[in-house]
C-alpha cells in the first residue's frame, strides 16, 4: 500500500547508524507499535492505515511520540492504553484525540 | 520544532529490533538523509522542514523511498542528485517533482 488514508509514525528511537537508543525506545515504543498494528488489524483498517517506526522527533521529553499524517497531529506521552482511543476516535472516527495532543 | 510545514520521511530500513538491514539502507539512504539535511540548511529552511529516518515502507523494489507530508507525496528510486530538486521545487517552491513520484 502506498498513499494510505492515515499514516501513523511512531518514534522507536531508531538511529541511522543502526543503534536504537533513546527515550521513546526506553519507554517501550516497540510495544506501542505492536499495539497499533493489532488495533488496526482488529478494526479492519489495514487497507487504509499504515504504521511506520521512525528515528527521533527531537522532543524526547514528551515521548513516546506518535505523529499522524496527513493532519500532522502530534501525540505525546502515548501509552499502550491510549492506542485504542487513537484508533477508534482518530483513525476510525476522523477526530484527533485532543487531550493527547502536544 | 513540532508541526513543520513539510515533514520529509526517508526510509533508512531501521527495524524496531535495532538492526538496520534492507534495500533502502543498502542503497545508501543514510547519505540521502545527510544530503537532505545539508540542502535544507543551505536553503535556510530548517525552521519549517523536518527530516526523519524511518523503517521500511514496504515497497523496497522502489527504494530508496522518500515520503513528504502533509501532501503524502511518495518518491521512489531517489538518489543524491535528486535531493536538490526536491528541496528546490517541492520544499521551497511548493511543487512536487512529478517525474520522481511513484
Amino acid at each position: 500500500m502506498i498513499k494510505p488514508k492515515y499514516h501513523v509514525f511512531v518514534c522507536s528511537s531508531s538511529k541511522v547508524n543502526g543503534t536504537q537508543k533513546g527515550f521513546c525506545h526506553s519507554k517501550e515504543s516497540v510495544n506501542l507499535i505492536q499495539a497499533f498494528m493489532e488495533e488496526i488489524d482488529e478494526r479492519d483498517l489495514s487497507s487504509e492505515v499504515m504504521v511506520t517506526n521512525t528515528g527521533c522527533f527531537g522532543i524526547c521529553e514528551k515521548g513516546p511520540v506518535v505523529v499522524v499524517y496527513p493532519e500532522g497531529t502530534w501525540y505525546g506521552n502515548v501509552s499502550k492504553k491510549d492506542v485504542a482511543r487513537i484508533a477508534e476516535e482518530h483513525l476510525e472516527g476522523g477526530n484527533p484525540v485532543k487531550d493527547l495532543i502536544i
